[in-house]
């Protein structure tokens, strides 16, 4: 995962044991012979066998031959060749790429590759040729609303890499943080950060992970909305009288830059030249979005500028100022991107559009000369499932664009906007489900099966955990905690079973600010309830095959688990503080056993429930499927379709 | 944990919600703000609440009130005070201490109170009068043989706090390792640390982060032997010749410094002072242990600088060496402490003995007038379960040393030698037994009670984790590998009945080098078996009580538990190569459990065996009780217990 360009499963096998060895041919620089010692110690951390360290003497005797023909950019680029092709036979492994980064990601493949049976470890026979469909392939970190501490990005870009991500769009500034050091203004991240910012030896030390991983890093500076935390040290720039103070709680604010006053200019300026030089990227992110413009309208003088040149609109306003800093980032050797708000036909050809507006404005402005990257679907912050990530295409497979046209279409970024997500959870919102969207962006349109993408993406999550990936291993401590150190099976039942309520809906229903913890059942809780999806499988399984006694057991067995589970975790969670809140599951998850044993027995039995029976249950039903706690039982419609269907004998 | 001094719990109790403030008062400085700060996050954590961030305006309103009649030392000292009350009424906590220090012990007892039950969360009502009974409570953890980074420095120093130790002793180079940096002589560490070693920024964080938990850093660079990472890059100050690599395997090994040659002294003169400079610790540790003299007895230059100086054994040359040593640490205003082998009368007496030997070895120095530290009963790298280190008293209670002797016991440390831990698997070998060794050298002698140290110690694991310690997340992780990302569940009921081999069996029986990964069933295992420790105790009540129903029953249903996990554990461990060396157990716990309910269904009916039945059942549990894969079924022992006691009916 993602799954190749093309494969050819052979006839045999190449056993991996304690003889295992690794032998490099062709331009071999640095970065490949440390991915490679890394790839060796996961091998060795699977198997349990210590490889020798010495380079193998007889390079076709290896177990695994690695050619390259260059090493590529040292530093990645947008663009460069990731190719590879993969052969395995009974007697080697041999991966052939041009460029290093290409020789990273068919390691991964092989990685992902490694089986184990009666007969021991081994790769399997296959032939692989691989490339990927699109060259921009992204994961957006928000840094700023809970700031990531370095091992945090550094584990997730180990993940990226293994999953063929190539950038870290990284999210540095926002109304609730400046997270980045400036030597020239240092007042910006000093009174705009509460101390948790990176420093510059940790960006290049950050950059320098990614490069020897294959992974550009884009830095985003929001601007001129999102801009809280500038003006906390510079209210002079912002278009509303200050003071300000860093923002605390989620949303929109009105806090703007000013793009009349030329200190605006003069500060951006010196920060942009900075930042260049600090990034290596040539693409630089200015952000752009949801600026409302609320304190331009409101400030006279800003409207007075407005009129002089002629601006009816405030997003006239925001074309100048984009305009205005484009200029110091063309002279610094940079091209512009934003978001969907700052596409304007007057911009140069090279500036790239984010869309999280969808593919038609991605379309749109493919249509026109521009290239864009998609986030519009990709929102992981959302809660919703991988399902549904890994269905939205780049480009619809109806599209009207031409080859040319399509081709602008640069790929697309997953997108962690980190309201709700600390270090110890923010790996569970990103993994696993961000491998799904990788595979969207690399593999061919035509890998599409959602259930196998499910099958893969369950090896693929526990494959991360070597890594350090802390997204499985941390549900549990977070239980742990709520159950106050007590036993935790039931409430592990109950999660697997519950889902985070949707969209912004968690704000709604649970306010919290940035400040709050955030260790309650809903950050505990994943957007693929696992247990719920293996229930509603069995469900509609049943249903659609009513007699098979097997069938109807399956069911049956999950349901006075529940049953079982419910009395416990009702005591558990009246006695626990921090559960309090979702207590009232306990109650739905023994109605839900009771209502769907019922309903199991008409089902079975073929037999006609009371009157009045089935519209009760639907009631009942539809008062268990009210969200508590920023939280929603995904069993819920399964249920329901049980008792349609008893409803209907 | 571990237990104040003087405890006496009161009626009442103090709520806890999102109004819970802090006021402190008297001499406040910068550590105890930032320690206050954190506790509130971690009270934050816990219970799910958001406090204000505003400082309480009437300190006699606050929830707590902290009050300090000192800030102490900025870097922690041997002797430092850190008594401390704690009042806490319905109305206020109130935390007085004389030191900085002495709150922040304070506050760690005031988070283990915090409860929780149906009307919410809450203090219980108590006054506590605490001290600890010794000064020198440590931890030493050894950096050298595997390295272990500083994310693992730091949160095992948070878990040292939150337990109330008080002195990381850092042991630093080894035979496999030398893990510092030093300007003056960077060649030690270039060519002797794989690239693995701490930058002097490194050190100087680790020793404020420290400093901030009110904990003593000491160093250790053990000489003269255990020093083969010294001399990869000096050779010349070697005894026998060279040239020198680093050592991959454990043990003990030959390279020793040349105490005849000046060069050495030259050497290690302009290290010491360097480092002198960077620890500000008064304590330097310089090892010393087994040294065999191998080189020495082989080398004629030696053995001539013997005859000329009358010494008749290598360990007189080991003192004049330590002696010499000794001249350039008190230039440097440093105390010189070692291991036992040290020992001997010409030393000056503040000279600190750290003993591997034992009680005996240390109220031997005590009655000299020498000072020691007790680490015989404290290797926790041996894998012994916590109640063995638990009835381990620094003093002997039956002691003949006099109060002024005693007072030279300064406490003890907890070891962890590096030789079979990953930063994936060292927090599980360290915690959480060393929070038992931590509450034996701090509460009275008479807390000792084994069952009751271990219910608090399970609930202080669990604490543990909200500060990173990954000692239980990490258990998953290692099976999850092992069984190639498949179903668990059945393995971890085995690996609760299983442990690792004690004392240095497991490289007898399962050789592995300092390359080898650490990823076994062998490294996930822990030191206490709690499905084996509650099965005994079943068994034991059962054997004590054999006319309560109850009693059979608990004991059937575990076994039942068994022979059902031991099927489908069979099928996972002969599909999963990395499982391979352990799948006899599968065969084992089928065997025990059908051994164990045919004993109990006979001491149940109280009828008598076959003949031959008794002696059958012996011999296959002592089979079984053989080591496989470098651990051991615990549950055996209680097993043959049921058979003999059926074989007495």
């Amino acid at each position: 995962m993602p799954v190749p360009a093309s494969v050819q499963w052979k006839d045999g096998r190449l056993p991996v044991d304690r003889s295992f060895s690794v032998a490099l041919t062709g331009k071999v620089d640095e970065r490949l012979r440390n991915y490679v010692f890394r790839v060796e110690r996961r091998l060795e951390g699977r198997t349990v066998f210590e490889f020798s360290r010495e380079p193998a003497t007889d390079s076709s005797k290896a177990s695994l031959l690695i050619e390259t023909s260059s090493t590529g950019n040292a530093i990645p680029r947008l663009g460069d060749d990731e190719s590879y092709t993969l052969e395995i036979s009974d007697a080697q492994a041999k991966l052939t790429a041009p460029t290093t980064v290409g020789a990273m990601r068919g390691l991964e493949t092989l990685l992902q590759l490694l089986a184990g049976d009666k007969a021991g470890f081994y790769f399997p026979a296959v032939s692989i040729s691989d490339s990927p469909r699109f060259p921009w392939r992204g994961l957006m970190i928000d840094s700023a609303r809970h700031f990531q501490p370095v091992e945090v990005i550094k584990r997730n870009l180990d993940a990226m890499a293994a999953v063929k991500l190539n950038v870290l769009h990284w999210h540095l500034t926002e109304d609730q943080g400046f997270r980045v050091e400036t030597k020239k203004l240092p007042e910006l991240y000093q009174m705009g950060s509460d101390g948790d910012y990176y420093t510059q030896d940790q960006i290049r030390e950050i950059i320098a992970y990614a490069a020897d991983r294959g992974i550009r890093v884009m830095p985003e500076f929001d601007m001129p909305g999102h801009a809280t935390s500038w003006v906390v040290s510079h209210p002079e720039i912002a278009s509303g009288p200050g003071p300000y103070k860093i923002e605390r709680q989620p949303g929109i604010f009105d806090p703007t830059l000013d793009p009349t006053n030329e200190k605006t200019y003069k500060l951006l300026e010196v920060f942009f030249r900075e930042m260049s030089q600090l990034f290596p990227d040539a693409y630089m992110h200015i952000g752009g979005d949801e600026n409302e413009g609320k304190q331009w309208t409101a400030n006279p003088k800003i409207r007075a500028f407005m009129k002089e040149k002629g601006f009816k609109a405030n997003h006239e306003l925001q074309t100048y100022f984009n305009t205005r800093i484009l200029k110091f980032l063309q002279k610094d050797g940079k091209i512009m991107m934003g978001w969907d708000e700052i596409f304007q036909p007057s911009l140069p050809k090279d500036v790239v559009i984010h869309s999280w507006r969808g593919q038609k404005a991605l379309a749109d402005a493919a249509r026109q000369g521009y290239s864009g990257v998609l986030s519009n679907g990709y929102y992981i912050d959302l809660m919703y499932p991988a399902s549904q990530h890994y269905v939205v295409d780049p480009i619809a497979a109806d599209t009207t664009l031409t080859a040319e046209e399509q081709k602008r279409v640069l790929g697309g970024e997953a997108t962690m906007w980190s309201e709700w997500v600390s270090p110890e959870t923010i790996d569970s919102r990103i993994w696993p489900r961000t491998a799904a969207i990788a595979e969207r962006l690399w593999s061919p349109r035509e890998v599409n099966q959602v259930d196998d993408m499910y099958r893969r993406l369950s090896i693929i999550s526990g494959q991360l955990e070597e890594l350090g990936l802390t997204h499985k291993r941390n549900q549990d401590v977070l239980l742990r905690r709520l159950a106050q150190n007590g036993n935790i099976s039931d409430l592990k039942l109950l999660v697997s079973l519950i889902e985070p309520v949707k969209e912004y809906r968690r704000y709604q229903q649970r306010p919290q600010s940035m400040l709050s913890p955030l260790t309650g059942l809903v950050d505990a809780a994943q957007a693929d309830a696992a247990g719920a999806r293996q229930f509603n499988q069995l469900v509609a399984g049943m249903l659609a095959d009513r007699n098979s006694p097997k069938n109807f057991d399956a069911v049956r067995s999950l349901l006075d688990q529940w049953r079982r589970s419910a009395k416990s975790l009702g005591t558990l969670m009246e006695s626990s503080p921090g559960l309090f809140e979702a207590k009232q599951f306990a109650n739905d998850l023994d109605d839900l056993g009771a209502i769907g044993l019922e309903a199991l027995s008409f089902i079975e039995s073929k037999s006609k429930p009371p009157s009045g029976w089935h519209d009760e249950k639907v009631a009942a039903l539809k008062a268990i499927a009210k969200p508590k706690a920023a939280l929603e039982l995904q069993v819920v419609a399964s249920i329901k379709s049980m008792v349609d269907a008893a409803g209907n004998n």
